[in-house]
């Protein structure tokens, strides 16, 4: 299921660089849109990427796993550029429907996206693993990457929030991350084990890419996973990230306020220190230079990049940045 | 849910006909029809269908009553009046998508007739009956007619072929109904208790009508369920059926070839075979006139009538008949 092969392009094609195995760490949309980059400058099978589900949900007694459908749709070609989530073209008159019959509305399911959902939940009802149905999921589509849940086991980010606990959908989609958050836990994660082939690719790869996604729920969650940091922080590989974090703010959605009820910085510096010791490298804007003093002295390059991807081609340029300067750390 | 009143209309309004209970045995596309016009002719409160399950399947996962719903569509002036199933100005986007991920998709499911099926299904999953959970439906889409399943418990119409069985949609709409057919079974039949309010609905209607539906398949079902044939012996209510078949023939369907296998003339007679001793009235297309002797040796009154409902008026013209023959009855 995994044969198709992306086409090569630029530089790399006739570099060694194309042979490089890249395995990200993802949560969703920003996550997306570099992982697209990279498939421009290098084969897909070459590819793999652990994703995060502690978002995964259940809607209209469907399992949803948010961060994996982004990412497999981005990689597919599929994914609505404009929302940063769900098909382009989509339609939601199943949506409007369900309405009527009184459900829930605010996670909004697309009617193609559905069968996304439809053959996940089934193929988890008879059995089979998560990491299973992801890969058949993606190869239906003409995905050649890999993409592997962290784990097959449920993991579930929950918000803590005065009084209560939500989902993070509910915190996130439903109310909009307008509430104060008091705290953050991976329910489940203790017990959890990494799916299949994840610490393999953690120890095969030649690079191991931290996407610019939420240090807090999209790449924690990944991390929380027993074995996953242990075998991030004995990878021979360059580690390197791409800050979420710009000019003292989340490049998209709610980081700087989760970060803060972590207690991390809402700079590079609270990057690097969410992915202490093992992260080696860390892509941050020109306006955060001003840290490159403090996070090498936490052992961590810092290298000014063009972090922020409004266009295709900054998917394209910030991946090409990434593979180069790992390129050349393995060539010295 | 019920509080929706159909308007009332016609001679009905102004008569005691309008405050006849009227009870229906009901299949699906020419049962809808028939209803759709009893419910131009009286209001629907009055009116409850007992729908048949046997045809009711498994689609993705998601649980199909493909004959309650075009039931409740028809009521709700929903139902797509050219294909006789599923919603007017449907899309099927997720059925398109489905068939990328390997489903079968010969069993057509719409964008948004999958709200049905996804509020069915988890209402079944967290324990609600059937019967529930289609009150709860017909009263979401404003149909304030009762729509009772035959039974709660699960009864499967097997069709049996030489060397195999299908389920009854894998017949007729996977096969088309095109392969030769050997018996038929009521699986599950022996054991079902009818659902909730059935019985009481044929202890109390002042009229009980038959609906132009497949006597082997459609009304077969229903009347396997223990119970509901005592119940209709023993009423002392009219009760009036609209022959499926016109001049030898299925008006639609497969009705022919499968009262040939039952035993069953393909003829008005058949028809009065199938619902004997308890059926007293039978309108008969007026080319099948020549069975009215037979038919009354047999104690069931034959009324020639314009039966083929190819138009709304006709459906209403119809209903009418049926009411006002009904009427004349109570009133003898």
């Amino acid at each position: 299921m995994h044969g198709v092969a992306a086409p090569r392009c630029g530089p790399f094609a006739s570099t060694s660089a194309t042979d490089m195995r890249v395995l990200t760490l993802a949560g969703g949309t920003g996550a997306a849109k570099l992982i697209r980059g990279l498939a421009t400058c290098m084969p897909q099978r070459d590819l793999t990427v652990i994703g995060n589900t502690g978002d995964d949900t259940e809607v209209w007694g469907l399992r949803v796993s948010p961060d994996l459908d982004t990412v497999m749709y981005a990689l597919a070609g599929m994914l609505d550029v404009e929302r940063g989530w769900g098909l382009a073209g989509e339609t939601f008159n199943c949506l409007a429907a369900m309405a009527t019959h009184g459900a829930d509305t605010w996670f909004n399911l697309g009617d193609r996206d559905l069968a996304t959902h439809l053959t996940r939940t089934r193929a988890l009802d008879d059995g089979q693993s998560l990491a299973t149905v992801t890969a058949r999921l993606a190869g239906n589509l003409g995905v050649a990457a890999c993409i592997l849940p962290m784990s097959d086991e449920p993991v579930r980010t929950m918000i803590r929030i005065p009084g209560g606990r939500l989902t993070f959908q509910e915190y996130f989609v439903r109310e909009k991350a307008l509430v104060e958050v008091v705290g953050v836990d991976y329910e489940g994660a203790a017990t959890a084990r990494p799916a299949p082939g994840v610490i393999e690719a953690i120890r095969t790869a030649d690079v191991i890419v931290v996407c610019p996604s939420n240090p807090v729920t999209s790449v924690g969650p990944i991390l929380a996973v027993p074995g996953i940091v242990e075998a991030l922080r004995s990878t021979a590989a360059p580690v390197v990230g791409v800050s979420p974090i710009v000019g003292g703010a989340a490049v998209s959605g709610p980081a700087a306020a989760l970060m803060r009820v972590r207690g991390l910085a809402v700079s590079p510096l609270g990057v690097a220190a969410a992915y202490a010791p093992w992260l080696r490298r860390l892509l941050i804007d020109e306006r955060d230079q001003a840290c490159a003093p403090e996070l090498a002295r936490a052992g961590v390059e810092a290298d000014p990049a063009d972090i922020i991807m409004t266009t295709r081609a900054h998917e394209t340029a910030l991946a090409r940045r990434i593979l180069e300067l790992s390129a050349e750390r393995r060539a010295r």
